[in-house]
């Protein structure tokens, strides 16, 4: 085969995560890199009996087709758990996708052709990254302070005829940090004015460690918005399951899209997280997780000011990430090749920027043992030293 | 919101199928329209098994990430099966994808710039006209005789430009034809010689009654082709696994797109489904499927023959469908209307075709229990006698 590939995919790239992953799942690696769920997090012997009862019960239901929206019950769960988050919602906002990977990738095809803008905060998560590649959009990269993006940037982008604003109001992957509510109301209002349509990717709110919760900007702006949930990060990654919430006359454009892209989503996947969802009481169980979470988080913020204060990093308020940022100029893509060397992995600043952000780097704090972060830093402090020996 | 739509969404096509298949799940009718297995041939016994094993003994593994291309151990058995085939595949070659329609999908990612062509035969499976039309291509019909798709005809789109050419050879949906083995020999070398890509999709060739089986284009070209296989007429559509078959340098290519489209494929289903297979005696199970949708495919020709002369089939030699020609002039849209106020349904030939089609429907005699047939037959001669007493 002479093989002609589209433009699309000339400038898309890899995953670095996703082939780091795909490299040290088979040795002794200490991986900072992934965004997994902890071992100890993960509900095996729940979903076990959850399958048990959906063959048990749905029989053939369960091996059959379902519909390109989703199961119902399951989108029904979903619509009762945004009206608890203050947002009304029926079971037609919703819409389930293989993952929120998959939410962005629709997204990306109901809107955008190619050369349109897209306006983002920096950094941004590297998945939504890839996907506004592969639209062949290009990215209108707002500034932010410490409250979230400036409300004359949101402007600007506005202005400069972004298609769309795409935001992590809430502990953002990979910064860590949260949009103040004054900002949420401030950029709501300028977003809702404009018209064009605000992206709320939201994985992490149910990850917060303090008791502190933040409204939706999905709810400032009365549903009028594409909001995205996962329950990659609360349950399982395995499943591949996400949704989106929108106006119904925008899920109704979306379904013939997800028609075309996979018929639907794993039918299996859907009834056993809602079986699951039915019975377990989820609240305990991402009550445990942040717990383990937390220790994870507060041992590895202290080796690192211990072994390397070098790496200056933020306390974040949940999620799964430290973002660190080098005293000194680094290049964390050449120091990630001696890291995996020492046998430890992270991810590079740069997967999280269009171009440049290589002083920075994404370290994971959920995945890895807690009894293995000392080693993890020690093997990072060794890179560390032996780039510098390098140099 | 002010939602300004891609180009690409204007001309999309909401399948027929799936909204019947929405809409009809609740009531009495009887449904010769999705391409759903039967009842019978839906192994629910041996999937719960096989789920409480994978969580008993994967535990963790079967709710962590996973890598794009795929479960391995799953991918080695798809790469066995095709070594039996006489088509030299290893796991590097497969990609696991969400059915073949989220393979049609990547392809046309891969492939296709808005504006391409793409070579197919007529009628052809709805779901890849989807597809195409969602990145934008346009078709190339090839006209065909009772050996398969003309040489001088495959020349013909070659010479016209086609990006790629899109055949089923065996059992094709709708039409249940196959392509002869003369015939595959003769297209196989002019397209090998173009050097343009080969699009195999075979999700019927474990289907056919008869003793007879055909050699897989792939095989006549050494693997030079791109494979599409699924589980879901197979197994269970519920699961969403279907795979690609290629180069490894084209599968190396297809592995960025999709982590941009979806990270990867439920790995709960995969794994779930590498259990049963390994468990479980395929043959016997689908020896056993085919058993009892031959019973159902004599059936139904029986009563229509009996009933509905007026409707012309072939005998397919496997699948799931007829694909039947009204002797006159029908509207088969306007009769589909009628036909679901008297509770039966088909899909109208338009959903096969770019553009007509009309006077011809597909009918699915899988899906329906095999007491219902009769009655469905009636239903849909009640709905042929109420359209002409309109006219």
């Amino acid at each position: 085969m002479e093989t002609q590939f589209s433009s699309r995919i000339k400038n898309l790239r890899r995953s670095v995560v996703r082939d780091i992953l795909s490299f040290h799942s088979s040795n002794d690696m200490i991986s900072f890199a992934g965004g997994l769920p902890g071992k100890e997090a993960l509900p095996v012997e729940a979903m076990r009996k959850a399958a048990d009862r959906v063959f048990e019960r749905e029989g053939i239901r369960a091996l059959q087709y379902g519909t390109t929206e989703g199961y119902n019950p399951l989108r029904e769960w979903i619509a009762d758990y945004l009206c608890s988050e203050g947002i009304p919602t029926g079971p037609d906002n919703i819409l389930i996708t293989g993952g929120s990977q998959q939410a962005l990738d629709l997204i990306g095809r109901l809107f955008l052709n190619p050369g349109d803008q897209v306006a983002v905060t920096l950094p941004t998560y590297n998945g939504a990254i890839q996907s506004f590649e592969l639209s062949e959009a290009s990215l209108i990269c707002t500034e932010s302070d410490n409250d979230g993006p400036l409300p004359n940037e949101i402007r600007r982008a506005i202005l400069q005829g972004a298609k769309f604003i795409y935001l992590t109001p809430t502990v953002a992957n990979p910064s860590g940090r949260s949009i103040s509510e004054k900002r949420r109301s401030e950029i709501s209002e300028i977003i809702r004015t404009s018209g064009i349509p605000l992206i709320e990717d939201d994985p992490y709110s149910l990850l917060m460690f303090s008791d502190h919760s933040f409204r939706k900007m999905t709810s400032y702006m009365d549903g009028e918005t594409i909001l995205l949930g996962s329950f990659s990060k609360i349950v399982a990654p395995a499943l591949r399951i996400g949704y989106i919430r929108a106006p119904e006359n925008i899920i109704s454009r979306m379904v013939p899209v997800k028609q075309a892209m996979d018929l639907h989503t794993s039918l299996v996947s859907q009834i056993i997280l809602f079986e699951y969802l039915s019975h377990e009481n989820l609240s305990k169980h991402i009550s445990d997780a942040k717990a383990s979470y937390r220790i994870k988080r507060d041992l590895i913020l202290s080796e690192l000011s211990a072994k390397l204060p070098q790496l200056k990093t933020d306390i974040p308020d949940g999620g799964v990430f430290l973002w660190g940022r080098w005293g000194s100029p680094i290049n964390s893509s050449e120091l990630l090749y001696l890291a995996t060397e020492e046998g430890v992995a992270f991810v590079p600043g740069s997967s999280f920027y269009p171009d440049g952000g290589d002083n920075f780097i994404r370290i994971n704090y959920s995945a890895p043992d807690l009894n293995r972060i000392p080693e993890g830093v020690d093997r990072l402090v060794k890179a560390y030293n032996r780039y510098h020996s390098l140099l």
